[in-house]
């Protein structure tokens, strides 16, 4: 699940764990930065708003909390068969640091694979929502991350579209303006084609 | 400064923080991990027994606090013309990351590179400790690094000489076996020749 701050990512993550539930199909739901003792440490550094961080170590931060996640909990939630659902992934890097604070996004390419050891998620549900919307949703509550300003906001909107458009296959995008219950229907019927055909293969991950 | 824990880094750096500031000389004592609010909230995640790291997310977190420390203290400190004494650097991740946990030379490089902006220490005192004596004179208070087997801790002291005789120009390896007092004294004779040169040249660190 990704996109901006504001966009209805935890509320369609939600919607998703009760149709999975109601359906009878493992799954887990994480989110990032954090799911490991580790990274809920690091989450803390950085969405802390005392901590001035800078872009490079904003980055290293998140990757070290990734890496954790990918060997500690997603490998082997994969290899048992069950449904990785999670809040931000590498995405949202690109998304974020590359495109929002300008690192080079073939250094950041490079990261990901090796704090995931190369696996990029099946399906990624994009929720595409405006800058201005999104900032009304979210209200004033805004911790360190939230705080960059309305062009750093724009840059991680245009690159989440960058990232869909190079990747159509695996990104799916969502207006995420529309009622909540639409958006979840409409990820629900990719979600589950894409379990079933999982199903009918009878082949669970590779490795 | 650098070595295996327990070759007498804290001691030598006491003791060349002295000569320092007897001569007039200005300068900053840092350590790694550490030296910056966020440092030292990474320091804790490495070095907390609790936690069971995967060598990944180690390195990751090495290299966050080190982009930190180099933005934010080292780079600075240097332009305004001190000398850094350093505990531990790039150095410490070649030797415990590389040689220690079996990480890839090359990528660890590629992200000291990064976390650093390039920028090498000009010096390095290697002391150089059995893995024996050095057991012996940590006793028994062990962080989490220093739990690691005997036979990790070879591997990073072969890693350091490794890194020695890469490059004898800038690393020097001090024997830490005998009296603190006398490696101080060698030490010095190297630091204040640098520094001497330095000031004849009448240049400061060029960025």
């Amino acid at each position: 699940m990704e996109g901006i701050d504001g966009c209805g990512k935890s509320t369609q993550a939600t919607l998703l764990q009760d149709k999975l539930k109601k359906n009878k199909i493992p799954f887990i739901s994480i989110r990032e930065p954090g799911g490991t003792a580790a990274g809920e440490s690091i989450r803390q550094i950085l969405l802390q708003t005392g901590y001035s961080l800078t872009a490079e170590a904003e980055l290293l931060l998140y990757m070290a909390a990734r890496s954790e996640l990918s060997r500690q909990v997603i490998t082997p939630a994969l290899i048992s068969g069950k449904i990785v659902l999670c809040d931000r992934f590498t995405d949202s890097t690109i998304a974020y640091q590359g495109y929002g604070s300008g690192i080079e996004l073939q250094w950041i390419n490079a990261l990901n694979w090796k704090a995931t050891g190369g696996r990029l998620p099946d399906l990624t549900f994009l929720l595409d929502l405006s800058v201005e919307e999104a900032a009304l949703r979210r209200g004033s509550a805004a911790d360190r991350m939230e705080k960059k300003d309305f062009y750093y906001h724009q840059r991680v909107h245009q690159g989440y579209l960058a990232i869909a458009r190079r990747e159509p296959e695996r990104v799916m995008v969502f207006d995420a303006a529309v009622q909540a219950e639409i958006i979840c229907s409409n990820i629900w019927q990719t979600l589950s084609k894409f379990i079933d055909n999982r199903t009918k293969m009878g082949s669970k991950h590779e490795f």
